[in-house]
């Protein structure tokens, strides 16, 4: 069982590069995890989005081999990032060649808010209708309050909250094991 | 009364481009609009913000001398693109420097699908409440089938199209003279 | 396999009775379909939902008792109607109680409009995270124009859109078997 | 300035309910205020709309008679309860006569959750598109962990949550004033 992570902020002490990072300490067994490096991808355009760019070719085929997407995203303006967005594009083009196609899926947001990123998550899981991704529902992961949770290198030290993406992230591997 | 047309799409034909330019050419009188370049601002960055992008800048210079804005978006994967979203992200930081504060605003979308990029107006119009735009509600434009209403160019020529676009930015107009 | 049809029109010539009808008619082998009747379910309150009205608990056994949801929504002001939203509302209760947990389901919408209750899915799609539905995301079903594509009693006759629906169902039933 | 309150909720001690008499008792000079009883509003079937039941016909007086809406919103579901979807639906009946055509509005959400129901704020903004409400977006009332807040009647007995329903109604009515 593959996982590619993906976190929504380019920012080096991200909150939600953190949650990947302790997703990844916290793996079921025969579980492996990958983190995305999506600081390369350009700004989309139609116009120049063939020859792929190497980070992209790279971005899809990780997202090819993996079994499962695990989405970390940040809230920006209500919505989820365009960083993220702008990812989630490219990896559905050229047309015909969606690479996000019947993979499944989790999201979880961190945010200093207190309403922790749910808007973004409620912006992201739109997006899975066209590019067929099977989501799961439930664990719901908001990780408000991300101040106080995070130390300054963006690690996650609150306990309770680590372990709460680690049941997530076993959800996650549970229902890909079905619907593969 | 100075309108400020945002396009989410860098391609060259693009629809949305089309629609901005049909809109220029049927303003109300005593109105301008400008047509923002947003191809040259890169995927947002906290880490990188400041000191802003020359791009960067120059947009929210348009943003803040506009007295409203024009959104022209189109439907990338059930959402507004990832394009858009990532110069809204940039148009409202750094951190108490939202350029969109108090702006009035009407968004229109062209899409070759036969639903018109609706879904990305709905996602779009999500991120207003925290940018604080006010979104005219009515007429919605929705521009469905752009394959058959568009030139070559990426030029509208469909007649009753172009009058369902300066019918809504004279609604824009005057709902803008009104709350400002 | 057994699916509960529901519609979010209590009208008699309503076009999304009309799409359950016609994919009971469609059905795959092995398969069962059951199309719910809410027209006796009164307005939520929770000061009087224990004990239970009739109507209630009897929708609520037909939930439980089903592999998966077939929903056909109407669009009403750009989202559900509140018919459908207080039958979900009411299937989920009393707190500890939500018989849609786990369920599968897939969402259909007919509507006069040239959007086809596009908006409605959208609003009914984002209910699922709470109620713990998993929803397949293709084919994506929309059927505009009902008008010309029901007969006066609320009947699909139109061939092409009978198959887009029964091949929904064939993938609602197929994804309904990996995750059970 | 006559605002309409409208709750969300039916139950006699619903925080929404609660949040509405802690906005009657802070109104801004010049400001009337009153609480619409939806519970005698029936599930909505277009083929008995009309003749309008006369809770119907009585709402839809409240509504054209206000200048504005202010929106008490439980979270039901991840989204708006259907008690005040339906009672917009009715709003917005029969074809032709909307009655909420227009109004200015604001809304917010109280729950006994973390999230405060800004998920059913989403939900509820979507639907202003089709119904031509005017929405200010801030300030922005998530009242949160209501259980805290709220005394066993449903009375609000936070001062600071007074003060922010309070500003926002004031926001309310300025807007109003403008748009009017």
């Amino acid at each position: 069982m593959k996982i590619l992570g993906i976190a929504g902020s380019l920012r080096e002490g991200s909150f939600n590069k953190g949650v990947l990072r302790a997703a990844l300490e916290n793996l079921p067994t025969d579980t492996q995890m990958e983190i995305a490096d999506i600081s390369d991808i350009p700004v989309f355009n139609q116009d120049i989005e063939l020859p792929q760019p190497d980070s992209v070719k790279a971005f899809k085929e990780k997202i090819v081999s993996a079994d499962a997407i695990y989405f970390a995203t940040p809230e920006y303006n209500n919505s989820m990032s365009g960083v993220i967005k702008n990812a989630l594009d490219w990896g559905s083009r050229p047309m015909g060649d969606n690479s996000w196609d019947s993979k499944s899926a989790a999201i979880v947001s961190a945010s200093p808010s207190r309403l922790g990123g749910v808007k973004a998550q409620i912006a992201l899981r739109q997006t899975f209708v066209f590019l067929n991704i099977h989501d799961i529902k439930q664990p719901e992961v908001v990780i408000a309050n991300a101040m106080q949770l995070f130390d300054d290198n963006g690690d996650l030290k609150d306990e309770d909250t680590k372990k709460r993406i680690a049941k997530q992230v076993v959800a996650l591997v549970e229902f890909t094991k079905k619907i593969k």
